[in-house]
């Protein structure tokens, strides 16, 4: 039996879609909330949606024990608060996958817009805070999360890891392409995530205008399988 | 006959490929350059490689005045310079199309890093320093030189353009898609340059990793003709 994919924040949008698309592609997955109640209703949707779905709802920081490549999908205002109660759940040799978007309206400002970080991007003040052995790696943030949740709409689009370590955003690229229509691409250094970040505004700009769910797709990569 | 399309710093990477294929698409070029010489020399290459191609060399200040819509395709470091001596040779309701992307290599940096402006971007920079009553818009930043320069090979990417009215980033559009493989998206307001330039110095990243020229592809985005 493969080990669980805790998602911290799963009862959000992108975490729900995310748990969802994974539970259907076989994976167990551990869904937390600040609310343990919330996170097993979450986590009875899954099962509801999937037959056989192995989907449990948890404190954030006891999913957070459950598997080796953690996911936090909360919005940026809740990123720090959030960080800080991982402090202890958090264990070395741990991946955090930021896919927090420091957007202005974290601060009641637009969408299309964002907050400068002082460390340059939520990623890196993620890795500022979490603790030492624990590393981070960006990823996630151009995925509409009303496409990832609707399991009869098909993906066609790439998601953009960043991070210092290639062995570490391999394992997240092959949790990301257990997802039908996801291409995990290596953007870089975890600093990217300052660019990569900035993604997000961007298709939210571009969707209020072409009423729609835009992604994000390079092309001109090579076909083989860049991450072996 | 229709009107040249002025390429100011049309001797560089970018600008000599976009005359080469506007060439091919039937459209005079005004190749600009600080040196007449090497305009003419550029504009030479135009034709030999494009027959029946209407492309003639000047300098900048006279490029600048053959058309209404004029391309800027010099390095970030020559940005300032280039629009000091544009003063006088731009005219109100001409379109200035910014192409620049602050690479922080202007500086002896990396090419995979990017400057702060003090404006927020380089076509807010550009816009700033224009004659009155000429409006710039941003686009090309993520179109591979090498890839433009080349006349066999095959285009499949968009073009995200920023501008503060919808009808000039229209006529640009028009421009950009006469080139056989781009869709030119608008990407929102000219403040969106902020996001659009980061995109320059991740495909730079990325072409390293992977050995190739990447582009940008929004998927999602709806098939009918969304400049009319």
């Amino acid at each position: 039996m493969s080990e669980p994919i805790p998602i911290v924040g799963g009862t959000g949008a992108l975490g729900a879609g995310l748990a969802l698309r994974w539970a259907k592609a076989g994976r167990p997955v551990a869904i937390g909330s600040r609310s343990a109640e919330r996170a097993e209703e979450a986590a009875a949707r899954v099962r509801d949606a999937v037959p056989g779905a192995e989907a449990e709802g948890l404190l954030n920081e006891e999913a957070a024990k459950r598997g080796e490549v953690v996911f936090l999908t909360v919005p940026f205002r809740a990123q720090s608060e959030n960080l800080n109660n991982l402090r202890k759940a958090l264990r070395p040799g741990q991946i955090l996958v930021d896919c927090t978007v420091p957007l202005a309206a974290a601060v009641s400002g637009k969408a299309t817009r964002s907050l400068g970080v002082w460390q340059g991007s939520a990623a890196q003040q993620a890795q500022e805070m979490v603790p030492d052995g624990v590393t981070v790696v960006a990823a996630l943030h151009t995925i509409a999360a009303p496409t990832l949740a609707d399991l009869d709409a098909e993906l066609g689009e790439d998601v953009l890891v960043c991070g210092d370590r290639k062995a570490d955003k391999a394992r997240v690229a092959r949790l990301v392409e257990l997802i039908p229509g996801l291409r995990a691409v290596n953007a870089g250094a975890l600093e990217t995530a300052r660019i990569v970040e900035q993604l997000t505004p961007l298709l939210i700009s571009v969707n209020g205008r072409y009423k729609t769910h835009a992604g994000i797709r390079l092309t001109g990569l090579p076909d083989d399988d860049h991450w072996e």
